[in-house]
């Protein structure tokens, strides 16, 4: 049971973690993170709170926000009109984050620690004890695109 | 006359603003930050301290340093391979950063806020009273391939 938070609330504790760890945010990013619950409504155990920097038709830069073992569920980026899928590199900026990737033994990455994932490979993630924030540095985000392995979830 | 720095006190003085503003580096990053003087020889006044966090055949970023007033010359990336050249946005994480790109005023960007720079467009940027430190998310850096103004300048 989990009492679950509101997108609102959750905008504001990702903000204060941000500010908290002196990543520095306009008032408009503030005001927009994005909130990803994947449809299942239990953002607390299973979402991710998003600040997109840049994102072209080249390439993607964001700012991921974990709360204490926050959980993105596995799922995989495949090719998009002949092009390989999206390149992922994810860096560790606070916190702690245990990455499974396919075809790997579990990943565990502290501050300054980064992995990057294969296009079209899957993957999964969740923060430690402490929440975390990630660095993420990418090929263009087609987030509609993305493959989860849960038939459940929207994006 | 500038007394000028060698390359192991910028790296030195490089790690110490990026430790002191929270930006986690391994040690293997912190001892092989890139010492750019562009082949002037006055690197106080011109240069960059440079952190590659990944650099692939699509996407690249990098932390770039700059000591007080420290300028980056006047440079474009030219197409490549039939590709349109680098693709560069500056998203200043500490300090002040003016920027000068072709065909626009000239752009000051603080903590937080950011601009993009299109393909094979002239750009040269500076630091304010209090150095600064950059994210640059990109394509590719293929930085031999830059093409300066000053002939002067060796990369």
């Amino acid at each position: 049971m989990s009492g679950d938070m509101s997108p609102s609330e959750a905008r504001a504790q990702a903000a204060a973690i941000l500010e908290r760890e002196g990543i520095a945010l306009t008032e408009q990013e503030r005001n927009t993170i994005e909130i990803a619950d994947f449809g299942l409504g239990e953002l607390e155990q299973t979402g991710l709170e998003i600040v997109v920097y840049v994102n072209t038709e080249r390439v993607c830069a964001k700012e991921l926000v974990l709360f204490p073992h926050q959980h993105c569920p596995e799922h995989r980026h495949p090719p998009v009109d002949g092009e390989p899928g999206k390149e992922e590199t994810f860096r560790v900026r606070s916190g702690v984050v245990h990455l499974h990737v396919e075809g790997t033994d579990d990943i565990v990455l502290g501050p300054g620690e980064q992995y990057t994932i294969p296009p079209n490979t899957l993957h999964s993630f969740e923060a430690g004890d402490d929440g975390a924030i990630v660095s993420e540095f990418s090929t263009t985000s087609r987030d509609a695109l993305d493959v989860f392995t849960d038939p459940r979830i929207v994006r």
